[in-house]
């Protein structure tokens, strides 16, 4: 099941709520991507967003600030703010990943090359910061350059995790914590700086964002091994192929006998990957049951975004958040 | 001649003036560039520093501030920011133009690979946001912000120009006034912001750093052509290998005749590139003066940038800034 494809899924609750914001993002965005002079940026850039992402992370920010009651109009930069560097990061991890598709369709560097990516990848990030200083907010600056800090450092660090039979759970955990939950966490986070509330409640929403960024990446990596690409738009055994260490393989080495070690350190480790690997790579995954346990890692970190959200009153929004916790994980319900 | 070799040049007597400052400099690059948690990103970045770059943009800052008779600290936070910005953009123009060679060193993507280069230039980037959010001055936020963008803009049109004839000098003026005199413009500009003096020093202090920095690059244009490898720390001939128009072949093709515009069309349209190809180029360049008149071009900007210091009063640090703007081209008088 992907995000997208029913009618009274959390995310689409939420896409109407927030319905008349999100077009103004969405006319932000557009605007600010054009490029005078290079006209191969509005090219890439249309083709990304075209694809029609979820636009997940700019609906959190949105969702943040309403549910603590904000009025003004900074919520909108600082949604399109977190989708730019969104994209900006898809751009820069489809060359580093050498990846053929997202979202379902071929990526930007194999349509262009990795060039392209690169470039207009630094020009979304340059163009994320302008529209961050247009919100005057030294603390929204902060938390969103800390953020984009803490992304690049996690990717890096997954370079050297990766092919590294090592990795454990904790290096695992700080791998996703920076590319996945640091943006999540600071969606969540400006919503509520900008809306001006008390600290308890900014820190609420952080953790919120950290939590559902954590269950996300979790599931995404499950899915990679579980998953159908028709659904999920991604191909199954990327990180198989690409070496990476994530959850269910990290916890199938830690249970292996000598002989599956060697099997994981051939595959992994030498790279030496052969027909027929994957196929014993996933009867490994189930003969220790990880891909369960994983499963029931992203549950329990969804359980822990729905209680970060305790403190705040009850309305509409903030069933919303909840359910979204409820959803990202009911891919792999 | 390089930028380093003799001890009474303006770029010497600079670093002497502003040593002090340039050491905090240095001692704010090295505690920032460092990384908790993914050892490769201080191991790529050292790579970099070790390398001796001239520290050319950070002086500027230094010296615009103290021009300007700023005595605060914001000037080093600018001038490492700054720094950072370069140093991020070197590593992504490495990707980019598949460079073996940087600073008469191997290039961080020869010796890690191109995945680290990209993903340290991030961080880079992310981290030069995080300083100059400490300097609290929205204003230079948004030159830096702008700057960035005009940065990668310029690269991306770069792309788009390369391989083109129809790219012509004013083309060729946008993509070096992105690549390069943006961040030579901003690094002066903030300096003068910073300060705190009038709009008029502001707009100078631009107008220098804008001119100075187009000077710069035509002469880095001219030296691919007409250098030496061993003081330069380039390869000569990169550019033409790249099929990149730059000044001195953009001049050739403008006066080629039929023949010579057949090869034109062959070894950069079609990059059909045999042996003996490049002495080929430098004769057509020879045959019609292009290297010279690309030089007096380099002159011209160089006088534009000391007029702009016209409206200051008289000074070490002005005078200094004068030397430079001849300085930059005395590699090629």
């Amino acid at each position: 099941m992907s995000l997208d494809d029913a009618s009274q899924k959390p995310h689409d609750r939420l896409a109407r709520v927030l319905a008349d914001d999100m077009e103004r993002v969405n006319a932000l965005i557009r605007a600010r991507m054009a490029s005078e002079h290079a006209p191969r940026i509005p090219e890439v850039t249309a083709h990304l967003v075209e694809a029609g992402g979820k636009r997940l992370r700019p609906m959190l920010t949105l969702a943040a600030a309403r549910m603590c009651g904000y009025s003004g109009e900074n919520h909108v930069k600082l949604a399109a703010t977190v989708e730019f560097i969104h994209t900006a990061t898809l751009l820069h991890d489809d060359v580093v990943d050498e990846s053929a598709q997202r979202r379902g369709r071929p990526t930007a560097n194999l349509l262009w090359d990795n060039k392209s990516s690169v470039l207009v990848g630094d020009y979304l990030f340059a163009r994320s910061f302008q529209l961050m200083v247009e919100t005057d907010s030294l603390r929204v600056m902060d938390i969103l350059a800390d953020a984009s800090a803490t992304i690049a450092e996690g990717e890096v660090l997954q370079l050297t995790a990766a092919q590294n039979l090592a990795t454990d759970e904790n290096v695992y955990l700080q791998v996703i914590r920076g590319k996945t939950a640091a943006l999540f966490a600071a969606a969540c986070e400006v919503g509520g700086v900008t809306a001006g509330v008390e600290e308890e409640k900014i820190a609420a929403l952080r953790a919120y964002g950290d939590a559902l960024g954590i269950s996300f990446q979790i599931v995404d990596d499950l899915l990679d091994y579980d998953g159908d690409s028709s659904t999920t738009g991604k191909n199954v055994g990327d990180d198989f192929r690409e070496r990476k260490l994530t959850m269910p393989v990290i916890k199938a080495v830690a249970k292996a006998d000598a002989e599956e070690r060697a099997f994981w350190v051939r595959v992994i480790e030498k790279g030496r990957q052969e027909d027929g690997d994957l196929e014993q790579a996933l009867a490994l995954l189930a003969r220790h049951e990880t891909l369960e346990e994983t499963r029931q890692e992203a549950l329990r970190w969804a359980e822990e975004a729905k209680q970060a959200l305790a403190l705040f009153p009850e309305s509409d929004l903030r069933e919303m958040l909840l359910d979204l916790a409820d959803y990202v994980v009911a891919r792999v319900r």
